[in-house]
């Protein structure tokens, strides 16, 4: 049945497991989910390939791209620039595909003021501070005094877990895996999203 | 996390697969769901078990239930009264257990007004009339006045998709089932709906 495509936003404090279940999510070739590529002002890590993690840009660039309306949403963290590119995720939604976000409070509170009713939310938590530290610890690429400030933002961002659809605690990497897949496959044939879909079945339905 | 019951209502018309998608439920033993059973004074089917489809009772005590308030919904379809206990569904919810209804659009409207937050709907669409005329062919013991009453019943039903929270089309049973499956699966894990328990669990999380 035919129906819109829907954004699905995944947020979490960084070490909850977000990036993880993002790629377990779209290596499932059933769910068939495009990720949005931000862009970012952050210089690019060892570990990440630009247009595949983001798409690094200049300051003067997001600028440019910011004040033209080209930015879906857009946020400041730890002194970097993030935002989504709008027109990408405006042509996969017309195709009646999915899009996965992997943005923070302030971007899925942006992007919930453009596109309401085409955004489902899921907010990670993960399983307990001290399996946050751990796993934030492990990141031998960060300093501590890095590992220190996103902890402080951690903590700011699980205070957001209100403002998200959906609240999924990381203990067990396969089962939230199940029931962010799970949010997903309801929520493409939820009454209102395929609406018109179902209109022109039931009038052919009632036809018969 | 400690989460209150959830109430799911399946409702379809006759032969669009509603029984058949109900026992698979209830036979999954890792949703663990619970069956609402109904009071009707309609007469027993041959191949119905008192206490297991229905209970089966006069018309005088199904009016004294309705009359003291022990009714969360009743209607009247066939010339027939249906209604479902209170008591029971209230205990089983309280025990953050969930129930499912399987019920038309009349009692699922009057479940919605009495427990609105803690109901979520599901509209099962037959694949075609065609197929919902053949299914209902293939059951031999209703008779071909009943056939066409239950037809007419079917388009009445249909019409009511719009009041449902989602619309899951059968045309393939295992996979309505795993889509009734992944929508009481979200459903769990819905913000407002786990919010006690998130609350708890996030103060915890940020002493930690």
């Amino acid at each position: 049945m035919r129906r819109r495509g829907l954004i699905v936003i995944l947020s979490s404090p960084s070490g909850a497991g977000k990036t993880t279940l993002t790629r377990m999510l779209l290596q499932d070739k059933a769910l068939d989910l495009s990720l949005s590529i931000s862009v970012t002002t952050r210089p690019r890590r060892s570990s990440e390939v630009d247009g595949v993690h983001y798409h690094f840009i200049g300051r003067r660039q997001f600028d440019l791209m910011k004040a033209a309306g080209d930015l879906l949403e857009s946020a400041e963290v730890h002194g970097n620039c993030y935002g989504t590119p709008r027109e990408p995720v405006m042509r996969t939604l017309a195709e009646g595909r999915d899009v996965l976000f992997d943005i923070d409070w302030q971007g899925a509170q942006q992007v919930r003021e453009a596109l309401g009713a085409d955004v489902v939310s899921v907010f990670i938590l993960p399983p307990s501070m001290t399996e946050l530290r751990a796993r934030l610890d492990r990141r031998a690429e960060d300093s501590a005094a890095t590992i220190a400030k996103r902890l402080e933002n951690a903590k700011r961002e699980i205070e957001r877990w209100r403002q998200y659809d959906y609240v999924v605690v990381n203990d067990d990497l396969q089962q939230a895996y199940a029931r962010v897949s799970a949010i997903i496959a309801a929520e493409r044939v939820r009454g209102s999203r395929v609406a018109e879909g179902v209109e022109a079945f039931v009038t052919e339905l009632l036809k018969g």
